[in-house]
């Protein structure tokens, strides 16, 4: 996949939804003569290719002299567009058959399949969003919890693109303050030797932005767990009631978490969403067949998953109390790890231990504020949704290397290191905000970025 | 399910499109008060509800003062909408969060879960279209093939409609004609006893009408075959090239038929499309251990195959030759059959018989051709693109009604029964006829017929 034909406005389509049984699918058309193309297997072509922007026509698709298929087409004229060039969107009957039967009409007449992204890249050519709204689009479409989704369409909504350009307008500032006393001698300038030496013009504002983006850098953490999410295995030994605690919260928590086909691997996992991350439960009853837990930790799959997992769920059988197996294991763990007391209902527990009754449901909301608190989100929880934080490894990347250079410019000027030392470490933590939006940009980190997104994007 | 619900005419809402990892989302919203509904969660309300009928409008799906999803909303004004009501469709963006979320902002605001065939329903309600045409929408959507898409358009264009009312119009013709004799006593028709004795006035129309349903009611098994497919059974001895020419079919032919969830049960068996035919391949080598294929038909697994095949497509090893094994498992089939020599690359095969190789290709047109005789489509196919074909097993329920009044209604009339004996029949082919577009209907036609939908539909 070359980079060139993303950017050639030649027609593009491909599917926007899924093909598969639902009543509509929706095919998207963009780039030169769209219309006029589309027109040829239309069955009112002159309406289409007069119709204004923003418009609806109802017709056929016609090919061969055959009615392919009864659509709605949605008429958009440059530059009033997604992608900003002349597009529209079908909308044809779903199922398999009508919508690659309308693709292939439109293959017919001159459009080629669109390159995964391809769109939303000629959005960003054509200034329709810049780079950190283009990546908020892919965001959202993955994003499996409802938090997930509204932190995207936060970004989505400009907040980061807004945080980041008013960082490097601090900055930009900083910068050219220190660039006047490179370009002019001292003498010309009326600032005396103590204002100037071991100082860098502008540090508060240096400064200011450093924290803004120090900010922005911590969000990712957070960020990428609620994209992401996180292992969480339940462990105990047998009858502790892991299989019953599963069930329990897969049953209440499962809410927008579906089923990703492919993420969830067999009958003992599932996707659960607990305040917003994602969780994949892990129940592991089903590893082990009639020995005990002890000796099954040995077994390796068993093993593998409590290495991977971020966090451990371990239940202690309420009526048995706590054996020493359990003490042993408890100890083994390296990882974050929460001890549940089970069948408190018939079982009460010790003060100090949490406790749950995976029967009554008993414990559960004070369990799930536990696991929140073991991930340690609590805290950052409450203002992220309303601040900016990072969508992506690429933005945090280009943000450590601001924040690098900015530090390092800082202490230069601190220990009074000559400007013109400073100065281009200012310029590279400009460089890489201006990366983050897209102002500055290599068609090599465009091509990576766009050929992520799914086709139809 | 109740049906009252489905006509109540209250803002309903759905899915139209899968939700996945795709590039948008497609809900449809249409009902008393849609567009004032939709404009309480839409952040430019009054353009919504001052927008013309089909138009879009780009805005923010806005709830609880927090950013929902970046949106194209198209509006319907009725009654040019496909509910005849007011009616709006919603494109946001793919992934299963921001459609849920948007989904949950529409419940919020008045909009309830639309029952299954529920938008379709309204349109047949409102004389949007009749129900030949509302069934083959959801033919359309169930198409495993071009073909079958073809036909149901075709249905969907309303050829099939436009075929029954114009075979119901000569019958009420003929209908009339006879119901002057009973209205009129003898003495005050000016036509003879001979016209009038044995004979059914309008006889010739009545046989025409005859005609025409009986060439309808034919083009059904075809049409079933187009929409449910056929089992097609690759059997034969071990090393007869099984696997082979499985795969071979299958890179060859896939096409359009994807896999639909839950039909292709395992690795050994796939659709495929064999001349707009939905073919379910099954190979049955996997279905055997190291022991031989006679012993193994005793498999039970192995026997249901071929016992509910719809065609066995038997396979000579051309290296061994016609074994007295073959011989006794192809004279035990009931089935359809086709005996295929392979490997005729390196072993060529007897005149008489239809060779491949499975390794080259070769023969396989020829046997593809084969295919399509044995299960007898060939003649019939060609036509059937062009002239009205039912779609569902309640109209050829009701055809064969109309067609049995018929021929009984002509029957009496050549025996000389009096017409009040024939009139009633003819009324019944008539109230048949009426059912099939539904212009006679009952609530739980009605209801049997659109609960078979799909959500959204």
């Amino acid at each position: 996949m070359k980079l060139f034909s993303y950017g050639d406005g030649s027609p593009i389509t491909a599917f926007a939804t899924v093909p598969g049984r639902s009543a509509l699918t929706l095919i998207r058309c963009s780039g030169k003569g769209t219309h006029e193309l589309a027109a040829k297997i239309f069955s009112l072509p002159e309406k289409l290719t007069q119709a204004d922007g923003n418009t609806v026509i109802h017709g056929w698709i016609v090919a061969h002299n055959e009615c392919v298929d009864d659509v709605l087409v949605s008429v958009f004229r440059a530059p009033k567009s997604y992608t900003g060039e002349d597009s529209l969107d079908i909308s044809c009957h779903g199922g398999n058959a009508a919508g690659q039967a309308v693709m292939t009409a439109l293959r017919a007449v001159g459009f080629r399949d669109a390159l995964p992204g391809e769109f939303t890249f000629r959005a960003f050519m054509n200034g329709k969003l810049d780079l950190t709204r283009a990546e908020s689009v892919m965001e959202l479409v993955s994003a499996r919890t409802d938090k997930a989704r509204g932190n995207a369409v936060n970004r989505l909504s400009g907040v980061l693109e807004k945080e980041i350009s008013a960082i490097k307008k601090k900055l930009v500032e900083v910068l050219s303050g220190a660039e006047i006393f490179l370009d002019y001698s001292d003498d010309e300038i009326s600032a005396s030797v103590e204002e100037i030496a071991g100082r860098l013009p502008g540090e508060k504002l240096a400064r200011e932005a450093l924290a803004r983006l120090q900010k922005l850098a911590q969000s990712w953490r957070l960020e990428r767990i609620y994209q992401e999410g996180i292992l969480a295995v339940i462990a105990g030994r047998p009858n502790s009631g892991k299989s019953s605690l599963f069930n329990l919260l897969l049953k209440e928590e499962r809410s927008i978490v579906t089923e990703i086909p492919g993420t969830t691997r067999d009958w003992i996992e599932a996707w659960v969403s607990i305040g917003g991350i994602p969780v994949r439960l892990a129940d592991t009853a089903g590893l082990r067949d009639s020995s005990d837990l002890v000796e099954k930790i040995g077994v390796e799959r068993s093993r593998n998953l409590l290495e991977t997992a971020d966090i451990v769920l371990y239940l202690i059988d309420g009526e048995a109390g706590i054996t020493n197996e359990d003490t042993l294991l408890i100890d083994s763990l390296a990882i974050p790890h929460i001890v549940i007391w089970n069948k408190t209902d018939i079982a009460p527990a010790p003060d100090e231990v949490l406790a749950v009754s995976a029967k009554t449901g008993e414990g559960i909301a004070e369990l799930l504020e536990s696991i929140q608190t073991a991930i340690a989100v609590n805290a950052e929880n409450a203002d992220s949704a309303v601040s900016a934080s990072l969508g992506t490894e690429r933005q945090k990347n280009l943000v450590d290397t601001a924040v690098t250079a900015l530090q390092e410019a800082l202490n230069l000027a601190e220990k009074g290191e000559p400007l013109d030392l400073v100065s281009p470490l200012l310029r590279e933590a400009v460089n890489a905000l201006g990366e983050i939006t897209g102002e500055v940009s290599t068609a090599d980190i465009l091509e990576e970025m766009f050929s992520k997104f799914c086709v139809g994007k």
